[in-house]
């Protein structure tokens, strides 16, 4: 394909980088249902796309550069037949975007065929690599993925459940992982439980999916999330589970609740809508304004706003209105017309705003350049001040388990105090979400979380510096 | 291009036809702003789109099949230099959509080069164009556009706005109309002033365009709108209007605001996304409904459903989730996985809706089949209750002024009662805005819109059959 | 198509402007053996390729740029049904390549649709332009096509064989022209024969082509050629013709027989293949050299070679060698191995040179760039002498019915004397082959071919200045 | 891309599988060279193209599916700068073709990167690859190259040149082998020298290559032909040679001069065109026939049809014209016409056969399904006998060591004896040349060459089934 893949219009978000689908069952099209299972964890990565199939007696793969249905035309599908499939999304950034790293990977190896897909990342994968060349590996991509398939392939001995507990012990970081072998699925989750990652039925056989929006879409009904540590098979004989190692307490990943997951998944227990609107009325117990309405930066601030009016009384309005056509690829404003890149994508609508004391709900912020052409973009339609309310605390750190959060340089809270923030985006306010206010929500289980990127709490040692954590041959 | 342009996955809707952006400013970019002002149009046409130049001595052109971002790629545009331009959205359907329909259409006639842009339909096109052939013309293409310019070519010897007077007496029904010489841009509408046309100031130049979300979102401010029968000029010497045929009242398309238009649009004076909470208030004093929550279809249910909620009181919530990749091409799911198709699309959540009697809003009904499978996800999920309340009125008669309302055969209000359709969908209620109510929004111009579709008074002769519109030796 | 059109590695050529190939015959796959015939031909063109099929209800096209097998792809053909056909292939230069401009033209006019392939070039087309623009015609593309399809649309009142030899007093210039209507394939041919087209039967049908080469590919039995000022018309009647204008003498453009037609095809009387190897016999009775060694340049010259080589009983040998896969794209040599370009197409062998006095037979000179290289070639390669023998007369003179020999100020042999020539390319030798010479092989034949570029007689009046060819509206 | 990798128009030839070209030269553009070196090889491999670029710190690499000029475009090269480089040009055969098989290969290993491009076939790849795989090798294709980078992996406690000898010692088979690290080149070739490669000088670096033509073609000059059993290694020290294994005799692949190499080629000492012509003389001396002409079929078979009218005395001439624009894609005949997919490719010229006794010469013939099609063709054409004439040995057995000769289940002459077989092709004679008459030509080294496919003397073992020699998971 020619078409290179451009960031999206207002990039200025954390990325997720992955989301996997798998799925086994006799009598079922795996091969397109896993294609539906991506498509509703596309929100999870643009960059690539791949499904494997298996059919008792190979693993054939399919995979390239571009969103599902890029990569997927036409009749491509109709060659995947089998009764076990997993599929792969990955995230889109600037940066390079290779096709050797589009997943799932498949290797032949001693007992046969295996494939991968993997959503997380490990944080010792530079010491692992090295051990694995010296002792002979050779690496074509640059992924977590072939490492954890040469470790696995080096426990060749064992069965693959015990090959995948070994790999569990030596490897470091965030992972929830499907593995497809000729004839069966597994699926595992590294001991913090730091990504999602649940299981569903469909008919006889069993979905995995990173969220549950894909077990609804493909019409499987959620059994349960995979525990932190829990390795399971399915084959004829159906589930087993077996537990690996496990954490004293979980560390799932919160930015999914605040701005990753889609408000239709629920995980690990709790709704991502749900907790977006709690954010919302949170944020409004905190930081009360007088106003005359609030209205959300869309997509992703609507549930949060929608609380901070509930809470707060004051009108919800939708005074930005969104192009539901933009696309990733769209060609780069001069200079010149700098201002028409936020306006292509949101457009205030004066009538709403003019003369109004406005509260604008976004989930975070990273960079804070969107915000400030947006509190600009609602002056110039008349809003009379504005206030602007962040349904997450301040993100300060660099996340090594599976999120792009930007280097800490580019982070704008972890290189200004907020009153300064407040002025570069010429804000009449700007407030956060505290930390204790946002894990109120998910009380009794306040310390299931990990809230690194807030408080540098690391639940898993990091890379002293984070690029060491890259392939050291790179 | 490879990828054939598939129809949505929800394509039960009325279809808008096409949206076109014009430009004249010396200094400005007007290739890149016209495709912005197209991005920003895009809702009104995704099956191909097009930009022609000028530079004072030719004029450029540049189309193809797609989406805007699909058909200009690159430095595609950096080419195309001058001071003036025009561009075109065109429409998708199931049907054959050919390269050879895509506009602007370019000609060289003996005066220089015209291009032409047009949104709207002719209904004595048959006529005119047996006409011009007798006389020795030849057409390409079946489109309208190739027409008008053969006929504004056989009145060379006027100026080309005589030739434009000389051309709206010859040709009945809607036309909004864009035409581009080497140095000057023309806009005309149709004596009804059936489709919208707004003007724009950017710099010391001219925008015109459908809707003035296209205006914003360059960043021009909005003038006024082209009236019906007006033609202006736009050239170095500045902008002047002359008066053409007018009919005695307006006949804006009504369906423009239940439907096509973009929210943030301001048309003919009233105001999108105000005019569809009006209608969702009208609908909740037509028919009060006992009921916990009030959802929407998302996207263009939304302020309707808010209208309902807040007249009647009961509670807005989002039952419905929508998945925001979803694009025009995907793999169509067996018939034994029918439902997928609607759910790839929107989720039911089960949090929201669980034992509760629910008002569904939505904007239209065309064949049904959508609305059928929304209720059914809606009790799959807990709903109690589903009441579908619609925010227009039933739509029995096609549209032969620029819109594909499906063939009578195929329209569910035309063929079948009320309560047949109630049935057919497996709604606990079903009720329609009436002609009435939906008027009174617009009070005290209730007498400037056509309302065809729903009443069948055709404010122009349409052609007795519908194929009769076509070119008949096609 | 991403891929642009790029020169031929050795374009120092002139180049032949358009093939066409027609058929008519129920029962026959008409549109695939069109896709065979315009393979044949594809010598005579290879920037684009369309084909226009007709089923007595219309007339379907399909085109594209680039070579038949790249415009006609998967099953694209399978849509073309019907039983008549045309087809037509045109030539690449390193000019503007449009879209617009690629054959066969299909229009609609007011007795149905109509089909057009030319090969060759009009010279009173500004004239007749303007006229028909005057009147009320607008023009898409800047083709002589799409000129005469409008002045047949203007005789419409006629039959299409009165109304073609109207055009045939109305127009000037070299025309091998096939028309395609919804039930029938007409073929004419300018009074003066300039452009080549013949006719044969297969099965019950006919096969009209500009060579036999496309005949023999498909299975038909040739015929005979078309006359001079012929028209013929085939339909379910069978084959009717009609004799229009006429020349005293025919005037064949005899570059076709030194380098533009395939050595197969026999046309007008004379095979290619014969008459090319008598132009190098008769070189060598004009120029005899004391050599060791005749080597042609692959693939044109073999022919010219081995006739002089039995004329001389010097021996031939190949002391070049060709890269069979050499095609239209490449990516260029930079200016530091500018020597490239020529070997990547031809090596020189020296096993066959070195130490050889080496007799050159070449075809034809253009602008001499070629030539230079390959002399260097050979004396790299260890060649004591290399002679040049031309088995063409000095290309003096630009061409103006459908050749593009380039301007007169990059014709060599127009800006220099012979001395000069031979000192540039550095040969030991350079002899040309006398107009009387060439003619001589034609006996009795002498007065049919035209000349023009040789000798600048013109049969038919040419423009001005060449540019005045153009459409003045460019 | 979306073209599928068509079968040529004629298949029925032996299929060499690959082509390797290399470069190593501060201040020179190798990644263009070995661009241009490619493209003089691409008859020995036309399914994909791949080349390696080193600049001592990193190894990048670009490759793809399709023709060197299709897989390079644009500007891609200029991303590959550094100064050594490898290239790669793989067969099609109607089989699958997969991406994943698409050389060179990159790998990152414990010493830092490594790229291979390999010609040939090894015969011992199952026990090989089994052996790696049960001490943790994983392996992505079924490619003998990516065993071999395995291979070397292992002995990374070496230097490459020893590593690579010890790969000598393990691997069996045919292997003309270029390396790529960081900062370096490796070349190697088995220990009989199957499958050619030559070395060349260019400027103050070196180039390696299957064919010397590729020497020729980026104006380096020929050194050597690398050693059966020799190593050497390129870098800043200059080259260096070791020698490893030498089998007692060389056994070059004889088919090389036969059918695959470039007629301009000098290979191991013989000048391919050189030996093509005195397999003809031959051929002539074995079979004299009483006939009118000879004829042969282009391309392969010119030199020897030559070499055969000069010892017969017999008129050379041109019976069979090929179409020069014949492509590796076109749309196949039906059943119907199945006659036109020769045709397409050549025409038989009835000026030149009519009346005639003809000797046609071609160097094999495989399934014999061409051969009966030309006999006919020429009969069509008015030849009054056909006396086929091969210049090879009839083809009885499989080869192993780089070169798809069909199963022998296809070789006619496996199947049938000569009376039949001129029987099946239905010409009036049918000769092929002796082996003892094909060794002759080489004297005094006829021993020197592997004729097994003629014989069944395989000079290295072979697997018992030729299944067996894949990859046994596959």
């Amino acid at each position: 394909m020619s078409n290179a893949v451009e960031p999206f219009v207002l990039p200025d978000k954390p990325v997720e980088e992955c989301g996997v689908f798998g799925i086994y069952g006799s009598g079922l099209d795996v091969a397109k249902l896993t294609y539906y299972g991506l498509y509703a964890l596309q929100h999870r990565g643009q960059e690539s796309a791949g499904i494997a199939v298996a059919n008792g007696q190979q693993v054939e793969l399919q995979k390239g550069m571009g969103l599902v249905p890029e990569v997927f035309t036409g009749h491509c599908l109709d060659k995947l037949t089998g009764h076990v499939a997993i599929g792969h999304v990955r995230y889109s950034t600037t940066g390079s975007s290779q096709p050797l790293n589009a997943q799932p990977l498949v290797f032949r190896y001693a007992k046969g065929m295996i494939g991968l897909a993997h959503n997380g990342n490990l944080t010792n994968i530079a010491e692992l690599r090295s051990q694995l060349a010296y002792s002979g590996s050779v690496f074509q991509s640059t992924t977590d993925s072939e490492v954890l398939v040469n470790l696995i392939a080096r426990y060749n001995a064992n069965s693959l459940e015990e090959a995948l507990m070994k790999c569990m012990i030596d490897v470091k970081g965030a992972y929830s992982l499907l593995v497809i072998t000729e004839d069966a699925l597994y699926a595992a989750r590294d001991p913090y439980g730091f990504r999602p990652l649940c299981l569903g039925r469909l008919d006889k056989g069993y979905v995995v999916a990173s969220e549950s929006c894909a077990l609804n879409t493909v019409g499987a009904t959620f059994v349960r999330d995979i525990e932190p540590g829990e390795i399971i098979r399915i084959d004829r004989e159906g589930l087993s589970s077996t537990q690996g190692l496990q954490a004293k307490n979980p560390a799932h990943c919160i930015f999914e609740y605040i701005y990753f997951a889609r408000p239709d998944s629920t995980m690990d227990g709790f709704n991502v809508n749900r907790v977006r609107r709690e954010m919302g009325r949170q944020l409004a117990r905190e930081y009360p304004v007088e106003a005359d309405i609030v209205i959300p930066v869309p997509d992703s601030g609507v549930a949060a706003a929608r609380g901070y009016a509930e809470e707060s009384g004051i009108p919800f309005e939708e005074g930005l209105m969104k192009n539901r056509y933009i696309g990733r690829t769209f060609i780069q404003p001069t200079q010149q017309m700098r201002e028409i890149g936020v306006r292509l994508k949101l457009n205030a609508i004066r009538e709403v705003l003019e003369g109004k004391r406005v509260v604008m709900v976004d989930d975070s912020i990273v960079r804070g350049t969107t915000s400030q052409k947006l509190v600009a973009m609602l002056r110039e339609a008349g809003a009379k001040e504005v206030h602007l309310c962040i349904s997450s605390p301040p993100v300060l750190r660099s996340c090594y388990y599976g999120i792009d959060t930007s280097d800490e340089q580019q982070l704008i809270a972890a290189q200004k105090p907020l009153a300064e923030i407040k002025q570069t985006i010429q804000a009449d306010g700007l407030h956060y979400l505290s930390i204790e206010g946002l894990l109120d929500i998910f009380t009794p289980k306040q310390d299931y979380f990990c809230t690194a990127c807030f408080d540098g709490n690391y639940p898993v040692e990091v890379p002293r510096s984070k690029d060491n954590a890259k392939f050291s041959l790179e």
